[in-house]
């Protein structure tokens, strides 16, 4: 069985060709929020109860009012009578290349997926419109998914596919990436409202750090390759650990200094 | 200049605490939330702008309306004249250890100061009680803070600090750890509202994959030690993109397939 979700919600374009493409594969079950949850990232709602209610209305089977990464987290831990074989999600309107990877909604529920053991992949295309064209891409996420219900993905490991706006014939194929080193500068556009208090819009720029590197995600997207990234929910810096394990030995004078 | 801020809000108990001390090693500058953002992960908002107000109660120097994450990206893009030195996030009322990390807006803050090549650390205290007692750790807070002034910490590297519920004494030391592999088991308290509607409470149950491990940050908890994770913003799974890149020479069969 196959769990589809995405963050842009259940009316999303790109969800409808998720679910059309899943279809192909197996049993589908879809869980889908209410409205978007863009950039909501790894965010659960706590605080408040989530609802749902069972659609079955040919876009989703349950429709939530929460996160991403409460609807992977309700389908798998009550919503389903088994764990589904596979997670799929989006396909996002918009980037999650690099650093995005870490806001995206989308990737989230990818990730989460990754943490119950679930493979998952998270699709986004570079193209924010709601009419955005997921065409083009079809026989590459079908190959995708192939080969991931074929070989599985390791516990703690999922994928992040991102896919350029191109036509068909103009997608080079499919590059095995790293994530690129970069990150958003934000430009805030600062108001004040009738009453004197202050906003700001959020309006970001990407800035790629390396922009030569090959063997990244970026530049695989620039030079109209489909960029797929294997993502892990591990985040330790591993080659740290020995560089500052000195620091343990230091903390032991704290201790006499505290009893 | 160091940058304080939190996912409790400005007025919890913890931040009061992280800004004492911060407070010993130089300038400081705090914007916090309004409310709780617990949990908020990495979220940002792009679909309302952003509220602040300049507070300077003693408290807070900005208190604002958004995610931690807003917080950070206003400061270090708008409200800042320059880049902070270091930032710190905390003191979390609450565990954010393991897995817990990419739920985390305390941990969020501090990766988005990475993302932006800011030392940064997040400090949490295993206790949700809002009135936690975070004086215990006071001198490892200053050790590892001086720690990362002295050093620095690589861009796109922070470090992730649990602190176990203990009296001084009781505090063996630091340890520098890698993120155990645990998950939170959701089990879901759904009820009816008396329109009929569902809705779920979420109530997690943490499960640790690895309890034999020692070179973990569950393990250093469980052992009355202080974990210390370098955390990192590259998400890539590295020792994988071996493993997979033959699906490049599959997808150029594709290619042909769409021309």
């Amino acid at each position: 069985m196959i769990l589809v979700t995405n963050d842009d919600g259940y009316k999303a374009k790109g969800l409808k060709k998720l679910i059309e493409i899943a279809n192909e594969f197996g049993e589908v079950v879809v869980i889908a929020a209410n409205e978007s949850q863009s950039a909501r990232s790894h965010a659960i709602t706590i605080k408040d109860p989530i609802k749902y209610k069972v659609a079955n209305n040919g876009l989703a089977n349950y429709i939530i009012k929460g996160t991403p990464v409460d609807g992977v987290k309700l389908a798998i831990c009550s919503l389903l009578d088994r764990k589904p074989d596979l997670i799929l999600s989006g396909i996002n309107h918009g980037t999650n290349s690099s650093s995005s990877v870490v806001y995206s909604g989308t990737m989230a529920a990818a990730l989460e997926g990754a943490i119950h053991g679930v493979p998952s992949i998270g699709f986004s295309l570079l193209d924010y419109h709601p009419d955005a064209d997921f065409e083009p891409a079809t026989n590459y996420i079908k190959q995708l998914i192939s080969n991931v219900l074929a070989s599985g993905l390791p516990q703690g490991t999922c994928l992040n596919v991102n896919i350029p706006i191109e036509k068909a014939e103009a997608i080079k194929g499919i590059r095995i990436c790293r994530q690129s080193n970069g990150y958003w500068i934000e430009k805030f556009d600062t108001r004040e409202d009738p009453r004197g208090s202050k906003y700001s819009w959020l309006t970001g720029k990407f800035v790629d750090r390396e922009p030569e590197s090959e063997d990244t995600d970026e530049w695989a997207l620039r030079n109209n390759y489909i960029s797929v990234v294997p993502v892990k929910t591990d985040l330790t810096a591993h080659d740290m650990i020995q560089q500052i394990k000195h620091w343990e030995k230091e903390s032991e004078s704290n201790e006499k200094k505290q009893i």
